[in-house]
C-alpha cells in the first residue's frame, strides 16, 4: 500500500515564528523587557537589576531593543543630561506571548517530571 | 535625588520561559511537530517533508520530543513491522503559543520594515 504524504509547507509556517524567536530568545533580551516594564528607566538600575550583565553587553542589547521598536530611548533635557529608557506601547504586543511561554514553561516542568 | 530602583525577579520570571523556548527552539523541532501535526506519521515522509534535515537529525529530534512528551511513537503490530510518529494530545497546549508567535512575527516584519 501506498503511504500517503501530506504536503506540508513546514518551513514557510515556521519563517515568522522564528523571526518572532529571534527578538525574544538569547540570554538578555527577555529580562531587560521585563525590567524596563516593572519601571527601571536608568542604564544603572536596568544593570543592577539583571545579575551577570556587563555594561558592553546591555548597551548593545538595549540598542537592538530599541531597532526592533520594543524600548524608546529619551534623552532628558537636564543638567546633567540623562538618558530615560522605557518601554514602547508597541512592547505590550509581547507580554501576552511572554506570559504563555511562562505558564507554558512551568507547566511542562511538571509535566516531564512527572511520572 | 536618589534614583528609585525597582526591584525585579527578571530571572525568575525567565526562567519559565526559558524553559519553554528550549523546548521549541532550535532549527528542527517546530517544523517536525508541525509535519507531524499535518498527518505525516512516517520517518521517511516527516524527513521528505522537511527539507534538510538528515535522518541522523530527525531520529535525534524525533527521541527529544518524545521524551518531552510531545510526540508518540508507536510499534505497529505488523509484518514487516513500523514505526509510526504522531502528536501527544499535549502538543496542543503548544499550538496556541506557535500561532501567537507566528502572528507576532508576521507584524514584527512589518513593523520594523516601515518608515
Amino acid at each position: 500500500m501506498a503511504q500517503k504524504k501530506t504536503y506540508c509547507d513546514c518551513l514557510n509556517t515556521v519563517k515568522p515564528v522564528r523571526d518572532a524567536l529571534d527578538v525574544i530568545n538569547g540570554k538578555w533580551k527577555l529580562p531587560i523587557i521585563i525590567s524596563v516594564g516593572v519601571g527601571n528607566d536608568r542604564f544603572t538600575d536596568i544593570q543592577e537589576s539583571i545579575p551577570g550583565i556587563t555594561p558592553k553587553v546591555l548597551a548593545k542589547e538595549l540598542k537592538d531593543l530599541e531597532q526592533h521598536k520594543l524600548i524608546k530611548r529619551t534623552v532628558l533635557d537636564e543638567y546633567p543630561v540623562k538618558i530615560s529608557y522605557t518601554l514602547e506601547k508597541y512592547a505590550n504586543t509581547l507580554t501576552p506571548i511572554i506570559y504563555s511561554l511562562k505558564d507554558w514553561g512551568i507547566n511542562h516542568k511538571k509535566k516531564v517530571t512527572e511520572q
